[in-house]
């Protein structure tokens, strides 16, 4: 999407290797990075310079060719899969990537390595847009009727929660997908950015790119958007997810269930935006899902801008106090209206998601 | 409640004046403000180095006392009242405050007016750690009746929203009332305390004073306590609140209704401690209340102690992000399992309340 008016992808092959934009520094500073060996590359995912379940897979396709640059070998090649995989080693699409990268190149000779590898990942970053494309085409009709029943041009009020939006993705993103399209599109759209702590990704990163696309946004603590919803000021919910079962029960970030809910008290429609490869296909029941709970100092301190410019941590918490962090959680899928996948949109139910997927399902 | 072991109020006369807990420089430093003038009050109020409904009706009748030693004039007498009402305007415990002050003192010389303030802001102090110690009283039953049906002393876990502690309050606080009261009967109670953006007061003040009185307790983020009920880890709810109506909807800090929803859906019980001066017995259907717009700065930065100490503001979007900043919401009656007063637990309706407070409700 548009950064300063021109278009731009979170990863891209540049000179003699990869550049990203690193996301640790948004909103305040947009700094792209260079990326020339595996060691660059797998330090650039542990520390969440990117982040993100499809950006994290194209990311580590990526670090494969950097590393086969340097060592075609057959040691080289596991190895720096490993390297890649011990990064982030709950990421379902890592192993994923990883997977199809290392097949590919083990039926080749060493010194045809390095070049398929960048092929690999290029069709991998690519392939993602097209699956983001994809949802955001079919997420844009339902906006569109939303819009339509609104009074006088009245604008359209989507809220968000945590980053689903290109920076999540090589590009276009999967719930704002459908949000870049209706603002392309010249539908009056505006979204409800939730802070989302503890990271803040909904007030840093979300924010920042609907910022530079210039799609109108408003940023809200987490609490608000019940209110919101109560007060008729939210139209739709769209949220991405980091995994989602069979059955259509969604595991997303901390939060999103609380949204959820108050999107069915109020009578507001809760869309999930799921490429298939964040299905996991091996489970129903989402509460057999392990929630990660993630370090406390992302609760009790926060980084951002001081007065000066500089970027700093401040503690906002008495000192020594306990604190808790689980990173995910789970929305039923009784309060999922609808997910948004590259094939079309399903009800959140095995038969309903398996019609979209048969082969992928094994319920065909 | 204890503060580094010592008991200690929110505001006391001292001396030749007022001494107060500087509440904005928690939890990161204790600093006791002396007030000598009305001026020194209206600003301590103005500011929010006193907060919290109860407290600022207190501060408010120091605040006449500290004026009636300067000008115990009739024009005096009323203007120090317009000057301490325009504080807050919106504050309905610092109007009934000043109105029982003035009322007081009209009546009376010139010359015994301070004295007569004094006393009656002593009496509204004490006032209302009475009422509150009879809200933690009707609140330890049910708190025991819980703790008694874990197994093996298992802690008993209460999640709290905003801090409606004795901070808020002269002393023991409203919905934390009960928290000290199991606590010092020796239940193994603990306390998930939501951090309450934008304002924080969960992680600044509530911690703050759990910590000092000796209570366990857990920051979480405000997104995390859906999860936590879904998972069984939250055993009562129990928030405050700001204005409660004659037929049990309760309006309080923002984000309230999410967790109350939660708590409906995970089968968790939601109580709301409800000092009767907090009830409006004029208005039925909560959605008739007007929901306050506070600053966007709340949420675009946030203040805390940095590295080297001190206590400073960071911005957290991009620059010249728009951001919403509704400072309440609405729980409906329907998702209230208790309101708690120093009468006793209403049902949150106008029957059960009105048993309760047959004069106030007029309907008797």
């Amino acid at each position: 999407m548009n950064v300063r008016g021109r278009p731009m992808r979170t990863i891209w092959a540049a000179g003699d290797g990869v550049e990203i934009i690193d996301q640790t520094a948004l909103p305040h500073e947009l700094l792209i990075r260079p990326l020339r060996t595996l060691d660059d590359a797998a330090q650039a995912i542990r520390t969440m310079q990117v982040r993100g379940a499809p950006l994290i897979g194209a990311a580590a396709a990526y670090g494969m060719w950097l590393a086969m640059r340097a060592d075609p070998s057959n040691a080289g090649l596991e190895s720096a899969g490993r390297t890649l995989l011990s990064t982030r080693p709950t990421a379902v699409n890592l192993r994923w990537a990883l997977d199809a990268v290392t097949a590919e190149l083990r039926a080749l000779p060493a010194a045809e390595r390095a070049a398929a590898a960048r092929a690999v990942a290029d069709r991998i970053a690519d392939a993602d847009v097209a699956v983001n494309r994809a949802i955001g085409d079919h997420t844009l009709p339902l906006l569109r009727e939303i819009a339509a029943r609104r009074q006088g041009g009245a604008r359209l009020n989507v809220l968000t929660h945590c980053n689903a939006g290109w920076l999540a993705t090589v590009d276009r993103g999967t719930a704002l997908a459908g949000v870049y399209a209706a603002h392309d599109a010249g539908l009056p759209i505006h979204v409800w950015v939730d802070e989302t702590r503890p990271r803040n990704q909904g007030a840093s990163l979300t924010a920042w790119e609907l910022d530079q696309h210039g799609v109108p946004f408003t940023v809200i603590v987490d609490n608000a958007g019940g209110h919101l919803m109560q007060r008729g000021q939210v139209d739709a919910v769209v949220v991405g997810t980091d995994r989602t079962t069979a059955a259509g029960d969604v595991v997303n970030k901390i939060g999103t269930y609380l949204k959820a809910l108050a999107a069915r008290d109020c009578g507001v429609p809760f869309y999930v935006a799921a490429p298939s490869s964040s299905i996991d296909w091996t489970i129903d029941d989402g509460r057999a899902i392990e929630i990660e709970e993630r370090s406390p100092a992302e609760v009790t301190a926060i980084a951002g801008r001081t007065a000066a410019g500089a970027v700093a941590a401040v503690t906002l918490t008495p000192a020594g106090a306990a604190a808790g962090n689980p990173a995910f959680d789970l929305t039923p899928a009784r309060l999922v209206t609808g997910i948004i996948t590259e094939r079309g949109i399903a009800a959140a139910s095995a038969e309903a998601l398996a019609a979209l997927f048969p082969a992928e399902s094994g319920r065909p």
